[in-house]
């Protein structure tokens, strides 16, 4: 990045959940711009803080609270050189086709476009290399496409242990075995979201889709891209080393932070210690960060020594929620390793993915900056 | 049992969270007369109603109100033919010794005893044969006893598991690989127990010495008695089907009712299906219902067919909480089948475990009612 | 009642969270027979089992689980001698005035009539006289009614607190002054009502309309029905003495029962001390008992003397939930007495208040069953 | 402050909730150092990462994880210029005797000495003008002192009400009547404090001594300092016009942010209106800011529009936790006005008070520094 440049930006959805996420964290970006909103027609035309139901525990970003929110059409939004979708995947399909269509750079939040056999699926964290798939996307694309584009993140549940599955891979080769039970957060679901009577006192445990979604997005995530003699490039979904998944998914009265329990199986005998597996949590280190992006962490997978962590109320913060955190590395009396990871829903769960992704492609010069 | 007979019994640690549910339990027991009430010196001497803290829902039974607290010492309970002790583990040690040495039945809901070579650690809808170690604990003793043993209830979070899994035993034959995760709830901890600080909007994943509990105790009780040459007993701690089992405990911001997701592999191939799983469940009865215990269950497991249930709010009141719920029986892509398991910690996962375990007791003629 | 007589009821918005405490309790009444299910067109024509998202911690009583759920049309209704309306206020309005119109006698949880001049607004336990104005109400019908006519009962904060304020004046004369804050549990915004992400770790210190109901509804209750020289009844909104109430209203994140902080002045000088406010409201039989309604209280107000009671959690199922709970009664440095009122709002504060008001309504005549 | 001026300070209870507050604070402080810290003996000699059990949800300050806890032992503090104290009630009254015995400066957040005619105890946005007593207080003392004294800062429910109260007698003369009712945080009880068991579901209408202190600190803070003929000066407890004061205190299930419903009537008739009141509250600037205390927030008072705020999830965070946060003000029926004022527990109602008032101490010459 050049110094001092500036790039615009559009939201879309920025009056939901992850609509005000980006903004809060946009507002404060040392590239992006916020420059224009977009939501619902039933919000479009009137000032940003009219608009919303603002609920964060920080104040609106007064650069937009007077922002005149548009619906979201592409012509509304020429301006800007990335657009962030935070629609609900009722609105995101139709919308963000539209907007790659007109040439826009997509970042979704969205569930829609993430088994498409040519959108990459990004945990920018884990697989930034999955941004190479984007020229086949513009290609295939009818018309075929020069800077428009479609790349997602991950579901919130997955995102959380990509990352410290990714560690393990690269230190000590594939896994064969992942079962994992989460605790979600209430957050996750959106707002309104969660009625309050299912909750509180209470265990939902069962999360429509999301078993599902981690038994499917973990492979894309950490399987690789492969090439055919035709020079086609397809997601080869882990299948060199196969990798079965199997995902217990809960609702648990916690207002932000998703803790889940993992035990893994590796290829490899014998499999790694569990001082080993510490220190190659600790360790790790993704492109991400070496490659410059303003909002990677610091510091990606800090690991816990005491008992009791981590703990969604006091670690969710860590890394002001893009670092994950992990403790109780320990045997499995059934597969190998087990431990608990904690990572934040709603910031690398989420929005903060979403703008590590478009940093890495500003870096890579997928987006014409 | 004779028409009408009525039997005294004592609870020890009455004024604590074990005794008050058992007293809220026993002061309506078609069987049990609550005779005396044991507590620590500070209480010794008062009332009960002055003496307790009390923390039900309903109030305390008038029949105890005025009941005069006692030292736990055996000369004040000579009178009853039952103990019931809902004694913290620092004090249930030397305590239930001295009962059982001064010729007492003591029913402990304490740890101090499981791990006991001769002292039967019962789940009632699941080993109720355990019992037949009695003689030789009494034989063992020094000196030998002709009326005084320990029983002992397990913890609640393996209660909650080994009744289905009882139940797919029976049905199946025996499990190879068993994993669960448990979310447990605040209860469990007894009073104060947690701090309110450390589990609002929070998750703790570690509960001392729990994984342990359940990996052991599971055995114990899912296994045989088994008898050598000498005639010697012994447990065989599943011995002759060999049974890994992995934990990992989490207390969470529940009220009362353990939620747990296991998976199991079974050592028959095929395994059965998730249908033939379900109804397997929902078929399981245990003796102690068939021997005609007033407490147990009228049906042992409800298995759900929705999609979301069981909930600790809406179902740990399940046959008054001596029932358990199962549901979310599906296939694992790692073992053979997952489910989710609800049960009541505070009444199957404690004082009513205890209770029906005196009444199997009084039906074998073990206790000399 | 003749001994054994049963009497038809139907029940209006039988699926949502009214309806299903009517449910609950009029599965077990004595008089009572629950004959026809109302709900929207969507559960018309379905089993009640599957046009019910049942919530209650109890399961759904067996005897609704097939009944074939109606549509809201009095023809649908025309056996039964009572209806009790859960409906929302959207629905109640009109369809309400249709079941009337039909001849009906109609006991409403809804507040569209709450503030008709000829619609009684009955607390059961406080003032059942004002059933007197039904002849007035049918008379005044266009066209005049026999049979059919609108019973309401209040907003479920106003119930809690003029129980003990009916007890108040009747031993100590009129109340000059009411200063009430209450802290209301989140079913009383039905389901899903309140979203977990705006109540956890949360308080919000407003719910529409509610200040204004205290207000208003506490005078129509505590008031008179006087008569002018014409016969012509009307309500005289406590006018003799004038009484002056505010409240201030806030969602706490409690899930059953309304907590209420109370501060009085009395008219007459001096007031009676905390000692003999708490011998009042002990004391305190309201005539509904003493009529033999089957659903009345026991006992109507327990005093706590423990410094911290009443308690939600502890308290809200004292009497079934028809009584209600008050305590920390002193003398108030800037009124006279204040106190803290404890009621289960979906029980004496919704439905058993309904039913109560039918079985007042069948005791004295008005419903002719 | 001299530019670059560093002051070294001290704090005991250093390992408790208040001093981790504390703690987390002052290591981002502009001018004070933390130089010592003081705890039980059971944790002196250890680094206070390992003697303290943190809390916090940002990690401990890396300058203090490996400071050695002292004993709380005036010889051992005699190089700081000010001491905060954290300690608890039972240990805060010897020790903060002794310190000051030793010429220290103890700025404490005990209620000990609260009630000493010779002690401020101040609210720094409301009554700095009270550090005028600490010559007496040190003149009075057994000997003399020339550098030690005691500041207390205020109980933190009465913190919260005094701020908005002071601004309305500033801008519209004395108040007269003043009920409040308090809904308050988990936090402001300490650790463990608040056992989960009493609170989840749950409101207790009661916390020890809290209703006294509201009732007696706010005469102290809200009145003047009076001197008589002799020149000795006293605390005059608003008695120029006599406040009548009553406050009902609740312990609600809320992490951190204390709620209170405020009702004032005021000497002067007519009272102002709603809106003149809150123009009075957005307006109101404290001295501290004008004086320049780094701590003191920007802006003091926000009121709020919105008809459901302040929340404490959504306003707590609010200058930092320094400035406080008032909704819903409105006509009182019975008083003259009514609002609701959220503020921080843990910062402006306690650690971050003692911080302005050292800051303020500093500022007008009282401590050496």
């Amino acid at each position: 990045m050049e110094e001092g440049r500036k790039i615009n930006v559009g939201i879309l959805g920025a009056t939901g959940t992850v609509g005000q996420r980006f903004i809060t964290l946009l507002s404060v970006h040392p590239w992006f711009v916020i420059h224009a909103l977009g939501a619902s027609p039933r919000s479009a035309g009137k000032p940003y803080a009219s608009a919303v139901n603002w609920k964060q525990a920080t104040p609106i970003p007064s650069a937009v609270k007077t922002v005149v929110v548009r619906e979201c059409k592409p012509e509304h939004f020429a301006d800007c050189a990335i657009i962030f979708s935070g629609l609900d995947a009722d609105a995101a399909g139709d919308i963000e086709a539209a907007f790659r269509g007109a040439e826009l750079a997509v970042f979704s939040n969205a569930k829609n476009y993430r088994r498409d056999p040519n959108v990459p699926l990004i945990v920018p964290l884990v697989n930034p290399g999955h941004l190479s798939i984007i020229p086949q996307q513009q290609a295939l694309h009818s018309p075929p496409l020069s800077k428009g584009f479609i790349v997602t993140n991950a579901n919130c549940s997955t995102t959380g242990i990509v990352i410290p599955l990714a560690a393990l891979e690269k230190a000590f080769g594939p896994l064969e075995l992942l079962l994992v039970t989460t605790m979600q957060a209430i957050s996750g679901a959106g707002y309104p979201g969660v009625a309050s009577l299912d909750i509180m006192d209470n265990i939902v445990p069962h999360i429509g889709g999301e078993e599902e979604k981690i038994e499917w997005e973990t492979l894309k995530i950490l399987g690789g891209v492969q090439e055919d003699d035709q020079g086609a490039k397809s997601f080869d979904m882990h299948a060199n080393h196969p990798l079965r998944v199997s995902a217990a998914c809960n609702r648990v009265p916690v207002i932000d932070g998703h803790t889940e329990c993992v035990s893994v199986r590796f290829a490899r005998r014998p499999p790694p210690s569990p001082q080993q597996v510490r220190e190659a949590l600790a360790a790790f280190t993704p492109d991400a960060k070496a490659l410059g992006c303003p909002s990677a962490p610091r510091h990606t997978i800090t690991v816990h020594e005491e008992p009791d962590r981590p703990q969604p109320r006091l670690d969710r913060y860590y890394q002001d929620g893009a670092g994950v955190s992990v403790g109780r590395v320990r045997q499995c009396p059934v597969l190998d390793i087990k431990f608990v990871v904690l990572s934040n829903n709603v910031s690398i769960g989420a929005a903060t993915s979403s703008i590590i992704n478009a940093e890495l492609a500003v870096l890579k010069g997928v987006v014409a900056a």
